[in-house]
């Protein structure tokens, strides 16, 4: 069997070198195309690895074409040069390159769901299901705002969930949030002045900007976002997660919200767009009501998504639309067609009509408290305890932790990367200059092979306590 | 067993009749909740039905949540009360009227790929295996441009099939070409002015001025779309479809398509956007090369969508960008997730790699070419025949007919409507003036089911022949 000694490991996690090794194997033609690689599991035993190792450096070659799988077979070594004119050797471009995120021993920037929780059985026996006895709804048009039962049980769902009171018509189904925010910039108008968080989930004022609308960073305060900045940038439309702020996980409390919703009713044309992308991961206590669910004024759009619940690899989202802007929608916008394929749309309304979709969140509510609770305690034990502080660890999917170091924020990331880590620091975030200055990370763990936390902290206090310096240089 | 009298049919379809009857009872409480609904077949023989009306009905009620069904069990009356709040009996808005499109009994004017015809085992099958064999790559990020292997398996199909030579990094896949139209707009720039065919697509122009950039309505002579134009109006992209114009079905000839070139090739930033959304389904002789595989200036965005050929209902399109867009792309566009799932990007690339899709291709336009010759078969020997001209008719899946008539196009329309048959005239396509004038029909046979053919033209005579005047009166 192939055999491969990882004595000159380096820095590379072991399914990156193990990765390395068979495609080398490959390029040089000592695995000629269509020999069988070993099966995950012997080979594990025989290098002495965990299958999720192999799994891992299979997956990775499998991505980029070196090998094939035939179902209930194995592996096979691929013909490289017949895919010649499709696989250069040459650098692969920043999509294929984004692959490579899984190489990471430990992505602490991720907020990817990890891919043991997915609910693989039933979501398949549901599909199966729906395959086999809804064949004529499979082959209908979808309305623009997405099939009807999947929106009535959205609607449900919201309304025991976030005790909010909405209409399936009022609900338009999309291909992940990116894509509603592109339709609602078309709803809105580009000539709108959009507001975002400042700090924020860095992809929203991408959007904004992509779309070439005007785009303006709003400073937060220890409460959310300044509505005093919001008047001052004469901001329109207001891009906001009041329930948790990524990455300072603030939640605004119910002043600053009555605050927004009044900035909101002094001016026709002001909307709040409410993003509450990860309300089902509140820890302690009850979620706090949606600004949407306290809004008469037809101001607020609310947002949610599957990605961050069910696996963002499966892209369904949403948005509720105040009544006016829901008619406009359909008047004007209503010719689009839904961008979720319908096999998806009447399986996900069946996950959640069944009471699959409640039953997961409580899984993953356990899943995650688990994962907070055995990464906190291997801090708590590690040689780093006294120099971190730990701050919003009750809401969603990650915490933030303040060190007490003088390193430059820039070679600690440097540093991590070179043990395979990958951490953000706050500063980061942030469009303009960051007041809280450095030495705060963003610790996402929901991506975090459980297996691997305890290696992963070991390596975090090395990064700190161990600079790499003269390995670095040389 | 429920029984319903059609004696009042009046202008309803049969299925459209029944969807109401059963909806009626619902309201009033004849049938109470959970009542079951008889079996489609023993409902269909005691009404001496097709099973396909009653199909419909009960699509159509399941759709709008007036029953529920519970697989290998039947159909039951759902509970309307509970859900009041979220099924208004008020008219519904648009999209849920979009629903009632199946309500024709024959629709002329629709794409949409016939039911029946949908690869249902095989893509059960390879979505099952893919679901067994492929989880690691199905919770990994998508590429923002598509996994790998879907995107080689483009490469490989649109060099077999259309003689492209394309890397599977300049393949970009998204959720149905109308939001490839959006990304690129962003990718090519907002203040560029956008020249769109006219006739043409009405989807198109629609879909720039919802973005708010510019868009010139450009005129077709008979080789295509009007160079001189292009310049007169300041054209930067221009949006065409070559190798069959909808809905004139002018195929643009070699010499035109060079000259479009060279426009292209005369400034900076000018592009052709080429649609070639039906390419599959040209009956007679090779199909035309594309425009993309004889630009060698970088200027040609290359589209397809394969919501036409397996159906529309799964949302799987994409571009193929000239190096130096790519590059561009996945610079400033590549914080993008790909719109469509794993799920869907896997299994279709399974169908392209195993050879499905080719025989799937074969089986459609052997289907399609038997409607269009069972149509035009029943229009040859029906008592319109004297007065038809058919144009067109050997590419694509729609046809025109010229009719010699005096009545005018709406009123014709109106009649067609009238007798439940849904047709459109190629007036409405321009977005200027008409200059072939009235009395030509678009004849779009995809969604025909074959056994309504005979009657749909018997009742299309009707329409030309034995105006309802009286009947429309009162």
């Amino acid at each position: 069997m192939l055999t491969y000694s990882f004595s000159d490991l380096g820095s590379d996690s072991l399914y990156e070198y193990l990765y390395k090794c068979i495609k080398q194997d490959i390029l040089n033609g000592t695995l000629a195309p269509g020999d069988r690689l070993p099966s995950k599991r012997s080979f594990a035993s025989h290098l002495n690895l965990s299958t999720i190792t192999i799994e891992n450096a299979y997956a990775q070659l499998l991505a980029e074409g070196y090998i094939y799988s035939i179902p209930k077979k194995g592996y096979y070594a691929a013909d490289i040069s017949v895919g010649a004119a499709q696989t250069p050797r040459a650098p692969l471009p920043e999509p294929m390159a984004e692959q490579a995120r899984g190489a990471y021993f430990a992505d602490f920037t991720s907020s990817q769901t990890h891919p043991g929780t997915f609910p693989f059985s039933t979501w398949a026996k549901l599909l199966r299901e729906v395959i086999g006895s809804h064949r004529p709804e499979l082959m209908e048009k979808s309305p623009s705002g997405g099939v009807l039962p999947l929106r009535q049980s959205i609607a449900s769902h919201l309304k025991e969930f976030r005790g909010m009171a909405v209409r399936p018509e009022q609900i338009i189904v999309g291909a992940g949030t990116e894509y509603l925010y592109g339709l609602l910039i078309q709803l809105l108008g580009h000539e709108k002045i959009y507001g975002v968080e400042d700090p924020g989930y860095q992809k929203i004022p991408a959007i904004y900007q992509s779309n070439q609308v005007a785009c303006r960073h709003i400073p937060m305060d220890k409460h959310g976002i300044c509505i005093s900045q919001l008047k001052e940038q004469g901001v329109d439309i207001v891009h906001i997660s009041p329930s948790h702020h990524f990455p300072t996980g603030i939640v605004t409390p119910i002043g600053r919200r009555y605050g927004l919703l009044s900035w909101a009713a002094e001016k026709d044309g002001r909307y709040i767009i409410e993003d509450d992308y990860d309300c089902e991961f509140r820890f302690m206590g009850k979620p706090i009501p949606s600004l949407q669910s306290i809004d008469v004024m037809e101001k607020v759009i609310y947002m949610n998504t599957f990605t961050k619940t069910l696996t963002s690899t499966i892209r369904i989202s949403y948005m509720v639309l105040p009544a006016h802007l829901m008619e406009r929608f359909h008047q004007t916008m209503g010719f689009y067609s839904c961008t979720v394929s319908n096999f998806e749309q009447y399986t996900l309304a069946r996950f959640l009509q069944d009471g699959h979709f409640e039953r997961h969140i409580n899984r993953m509510r356990n899943f995650y408290h688990n994962q907070r609770d055995t990464l906190l305690n291997y801090l708590k034990n590690s040689p780093l305890s006294s120099r971190i502080t730990i701050m919003e660890e009750d809401a969603g999917l990650h915490f933030l932790m303040g060190v007490d170091t003088s390193v430059p924020d820039k070679d600690i990331l440097q540093q991590a990367k070179a043990r395979n880590l990958h951490m953000a620091s706050l500063s980061q975030y942030y469009g303009t200059e960051c007041p809280f200055g450095e030495h705060t990370f963003i610790m996402s763990y929901s991506s975090i092979a459980p297996e691997r936390m305890e290696e992963a902290i070991s390596r975090l206090c090395q990064v700190f306590l161990e600079p790499m310096g003269s390995r670095l240089d040389g």
